[in-house]
């Protein structure tokens, strides 16, 4: 009764990763590919196709704050070490979190209206329910990337660019972002496939062993221009020294960067991908879940740090509701996990 | 650079039937399987391993209703065509289906107390804001399947059977679901694999081309001893006239039946499965998608529709944005799009 796919569909699957099980059987699979990479591009771990083009998303926020810092634009404004974090963020939404975004936009002059973002709840469901039992509506400032917003209108300020449309391709902070991708993966990408992300600014597709490079790059910039260098380095610290400002209460991104005490510095994105950096290392990842699920982009994240040996046992047993997550039912029983897949070749 | 997956992982993965756009992109993609067979087992179409064990999750509750019905159950506690539609529900937790759920408790004699299945916040949206506005916390009733476990109580009330622990597989009301599953998927379930649903139940494995031939039973019921021929029609019926009590407000389910005047009957499931009864052609179909993800489910459960010439040009009119699903950025533009994979086999 069997009806196969078609032969190019198969012979180019990437392997089953992650599995979800419930009881006695595997009952959903997540396929996906990763890729580990020093600063002179030798692959170091890999699974699937890794010259896949995807979009980074919100995973290459750190890449996207070096215009930020390079540009000079932070130390003219004086941000401070949070606000450089928040710039990395896809933050819950949390009182804190709108809180520096908002001091940040308040002295420069601006505020939340300046945005191009727009509103949406707050990622965390502690936050969005808080807001909703108040009565209040949510603002741009709650948007998970406020920060990034208000670090290109910074950028913009210094460079004397319009503060309007900062979003779009041809804005001159998206045509700085664009050169720093193009440099830190080794790719042109001025003709590479194109879309819009959640938040409104571009996106561009990168093979995943060259978003991973951009990584290795940032953990190790020798190969790139002085100014950016120092701005690696800054952007590492203000990550490690703020990880709750990077994500949010509970969230894996902020939890890792904690129990790991900011040797790693990890990045969660829309649709199944994440960024790791090891500076000590000097190697960089990226993974991309083939059907954009966050709970195996996870698990995998978790499973590359336990394979670059960057999870003591103290980090393990903090960390060990992420590294293999629960599945559970209503009232709270375990019925199955989130792991690693038995025949993973990772 | 690319490092292929373990032969066996590639040689049996599904084939990719729905796919996510964005901008000039495939982000995202999701692997299937689907089966549409007749009462006979005869395959009329198929993609991907259909063979595969699957949970068949909530997409089955039609079949566990026929419990209640053709026990007799039904009739002797006077259930109104509302409750079985509410039996065969995941719904929304709106206040409709909350105020059905808990009449036809409080006609037994029995309140939200003696559900099982735990409370959580309602399914919907907007269901859910309110309640949280009005500072009010969900209960059993607001759980999706609260209807499903309403039909449990009074089978077990009909059958004298323990009103305790009747999510158990050993309690004679799981029992008679496990029959009448056997029955009509044509399987012997006793060793199958099982797990434990959302809602506390039993979830036994099913091939997915057995939980398609026991939704052609269904729709063509020839086969089956009678009390369940006159059950299996007055389900279809109640669904049909109620798709609202099926889910809700806006939901895939609630719209395709609307949109379709009750000649087809179409149910989600979690992790990814939908069933289809065609009462009219006599078939069924079921579907899983590898990842568990709804969107797709949704966008391939249309297809099967479509492909069945089950949609006219005033349905598809009406239900455009779920055949093809947008993918919107926050401020409301379609930056992508859920839609059927472009090689899609089927």
């Amino acid at each position: 009764m069997s009806a196969p796919g078609p032969q190019t569909a198969a012979a180019s699957a990437n392997p089953v990763l992650v599995e979800v099980t419930r009881g006695d059987m595997v009952e959903s699979r997540h396929r996906a590919a990763l890729a580990v990479v020093d600063a002179a591009g030798k692959v170091l771990l890999s699974a699937g196709d890794i010259e896949r083009q995807v979009y980074p998303r919100s995973a290459i926020k750190q890449l996207q704050a070096l215009a930020l810092v390079e540009s000079g634009a932070a130390e003219a404004f004086d941000c401070s070490e949070e606000e450089i974090a928040l710039a990395c963020a896809s933050h819950n939404g949390e009182p804190r979190h709108v809180e520096v975004a908002g001091a940040w936009l308040d002295r420069m002059g601006l505020s939340a209206a300046d945005l191009e973002c727009g509103a949406h709840k707050p990622m965390g469901v502690a936050a969005s329910e808080a807001l909703l039992r108040a009565g209040e509506s949510p603002t741009a400032l709650h948007n998970n990337c406020s920060g990034k917003h208000a670090g290109y209108l910074t950028t913009a300020l210094h460079l004397g660019a319009p503060l309007q449309v900062y979003i779009r391709i041809e804005h001159p902070v998206q045509q700085r972002i664009l050169g720093i991708l193009e440099m830190m993966s080794g790719c042109e990408l001025r003709d590479a496939p194109r879309g819009i992300d959640g938040c409104g600014i571009p996106q561009i597709a990168i093979p995943l062993s060259h978003v991973a490079l951009a990584f290795a790059q940032f953990a190790n910039p020798v190969d790139q221009p002085e100014p950016r260098q120092a701005a690696c380095e800054r952007i590492c610290a203000a990550m490690a020294a703020h990880p709750f400002l990077v994500a949010g209460s509970g969230r894996f991104c902020t939890r890792v960067m904690e129990a790991t005490k900011g040797r790693v510095l990890v990045k969660t994105g829309a649709e199944g991908v994440f960024s790791i950096i090891v500076p000590e290392m000097g190697i960089g990842a990226a993974l991309k879940v083939d059907d954009g699920t966050t709970r195996a982009a996870e698990v995998l994240a978790g499973r590359v740090l336990e394979k670059l040996n960057l999870i003591d046992d103290a980090a393990r047993a903090e960390l060990s509701d992420l590294l293999t997550q629960s599945v559970k039912n209503v009232v709270g029983k375990e019925v199955g996990q989130v792991r690693v897949a038995q025949d993973s070749p990772v």
